[in-house]
């Protein structure tokens, strides 16, 4: 299984992460690549940097999430209500949280690409995202998903 | 042909549901797996209820689109001003509505499951939604997709 | 490959050529449907008519985005703001932009269809769209996507 993860949204990600979860426990091979607003998902809030950035990135660097649980919902946002009502209800009902879920992710052996020339344009160095992250191309993922079972842009 | 619905707006339940109708016409196998927002399309009008509901579920089924003509446009909707063009405009062509093309895919036989997790966090009970719907897991759905030639997240 | 493209988003428009011309380079068949906001992405901003359109489509085509470059983000577009930011970032990075990618997905031969129901209820005539557009039915997009080892929607 193949995931493109173009998304920067929680409950986008959630999706994702409970598909590759669930999928790894299948013994199904999954990778995901993480293009564009979806590297906001592995930013590290602990290493976020403005070193060799340019103004628009240092900018752009600050104004967006930082990490799983900044990330807003797709939809019924709120500026942030909605997402505390989601969040309520996945309490209430004793399920995990993303944060969970991307743990869960790295321990079964899950994939991590980074979508190199989005990494460029946002300005974002490996050493802030997800340590096993690995910088790919468009070319790594399109090889990729040409022997996947299943593919889906998220 | 396997999609997971995930959106919950009219616009892109119209493209699902053509794609799952014409598909059918061409008698291939049609799941659809209805996950978060996406429930919002099975939702009957008449049936919505506030038993064994937690104040947050009580508050979200009230606060969302109860049915397939409820939906908002994924763009432009302009607090529904977007989606009233977009209606006239079908109606100008005499093109069917959403929830024509609901009860066509529901005449020819395409598979509705319902995400188990997403009911439980979202507090909808069975009973409020389509009636022939069959709550299955995420491991269900990727089953599914395996064996399908054509996967979707929409 | 074949991609449905759905969305009206610069970023998201993006993604798609990217991956198309990468496909292409890799000696891979690219088919792209453009449905719904899709087919924004294809008009040609000098070739916009008013002709043999009802009032709601007339309001329709001057209210929406007229070519590759009037396209939104589909997040963080805060009225252009974001979008200027993205093409600075962009631009320091000497990254081509999204009429370069478009250009080049047209030098490579990559197939473009035109979803005619869309066209229909949009009110788009084949003269105001990019000129390599065939104009094909969801039965054709089911057909192309059934042969193809790589769908995604996008």
């Amino acid at each position: 299984m193949t995931l493109l993860m173009f998304s920067g949204d929680y409950d986008k990600a959630m999706v994702a992460l409970i598909l590759a979860n669930t999928a790894r426990d299948m013994n199904i091979e999954v990778t995901i690549f993480f293009a564009f607003w979806g590297l906001f998902l592995l930013r590290d809030p602990e290493k976020v940097t403005s070193e060799d950035k340019t103004s628009y990135e240092k900018m752009f660097s600050l104004m967006t999430p930082k990490g799983p649980e900044e990330l807003p919902l797709s939809k019924m946002n709120f500026s942030g209500l909605g997402k505390q009502m989601l969040l309520g209800m996945m309490k209430d009902d004793e399920a995990p949280k993303l944060i969970d879920f991307l743990e869960g992710a790295r321990k079964k052996g899950v994939k991590f690409y980074g979508c190199k020339l989005s990494m460029e344009i946002m300005g974002f160095k490996k050493e802030e995202l997800l340590p096993e992250l690995e910088v790919v191309t468009a070319n790594d993922y399109i090889e990729e998903a040409m022997n996947s079972q299943i593919q889906l842009f998220i």
